[in-house]
């Protein structure tokens, strides 16, 4: 229907790559951006020029940074005998927010993923292997998602990492706060059973 | 948080003026962004560029139009005599997505808003009144949205339209294909049952 403006085409469909979003959210935005003073357009092009030209990975922890390291790496309050592994820089951003780790962080960059072509040469595995020889590494975090892929993640990395630091632990499983039993998902319940604690 | 990156954070905000995006889906659709080979961005920035430089609107009608006409207006074999109005471009492709509508169309650019600065002279009327003088149009349909700025549009249109057109006409109101009584507010069934028919 749209056929006349292959523009338009080619936008929505690369729209439509974003997580989320549908053909029909992404011709409402490209519809939106085109509604507007042609000025919204050109803030955006140069948001996403400077997204490519400043935006790289921290040289560390390949966390997001515009410099040669992150914000975190860079912090020298931040305690260094504790790592954090995270899939991806957004993971770190939701651990940040919680207030609670002082520590430091390595960013796989992805999981494991045999299938989908991702195998233990495409994640930040090396790097983080160097750290843990370095040695300051008492104790590793490893925050990868609770899915199948995370948790194949999880233990390829406590393999690796077993011979080299001390003490290698995960997150806890169970009810998320504001739960409630009756709508959560059968693992999660026998993950907070399995998992249960003195009161 | 993300305090140490200005230009995620930058990219976030402008994000967020998309209809129906928040915060957080913003959030996740830059660091999508950067978590791909860098190639996606680059293949955005030309798409979006690729909009502002050839997407305009149409000399007749205001559709979008990557040419001076649009393909509506390019089209001959759409019918002179019907001349639907709507509000915005998106509006006129759900119209065509019906199917059932062979004439031509006018877009406003917006709809009558008084206290947010949209007064008559800021949509395409006047474009509108000298098309209508050409006499060439016998019926003009208002398809503009039932909202209260809509209606008061459509009031707008049909009095400036009464004395030039020999029959003006608007969308019917009433269920939605699909839509259960039940779940449906009070207006549109009082539309429905005031717009009743014989059976």
């Amino acid at each position: 229907m749209t056929a006349g403006l292959p523009s338009v085409e080619r936008a929505i469909q690369l729209f439509v790559r974003f997580p989320g979003i549908g053909r029909k959210s992404a011709q409402r935005m490209i519809h939106h951006l085109l509604r507007r003073e042609r000025g919204e357009v050109e803030q955006l092009l140069q948001a996403l020029q400077a997204l490519a030209d400043r935006v790289g990975h921290c040289a560390i922890c390949h966390n997001l940074a515009e410099a040669e390291q992150c914000w975190i790496c860079s912090d020298t309050r931040r305690e260094a005998h504790l790592l954090c592994i995270v899939e991806e820089p957004m993971d770190l951003l939701s651990i940040e927010r919680a207030g609670l780790f002082r520590g430091r962080y390595h960013v796989l960059g992805g999981r494991l993923n045999p299938l989908g072509g991702v195998g233990p040469e495409q994640l930040n595995l090396a790097t983080l292997e160097s750290r843990l020889r370095a040695g300051q590494t008492t104790e590793l975090i490893i925050a990868t998602n609770p899915t199948v892929e995370g948790e194949a993640t999880a233990h390829y990395v406590n393999q690796m990492a077993a011979p080299l630091v001390s003490r290698v632990t995960r997150l806890a499983y169970g009810m998320p706060m504001g739960g409630e039993l009756e709508y959560l998902d059968e693992s999660t319940v026998y993950q907070a059973l399995a998992g249960r604690r003195n009161f």
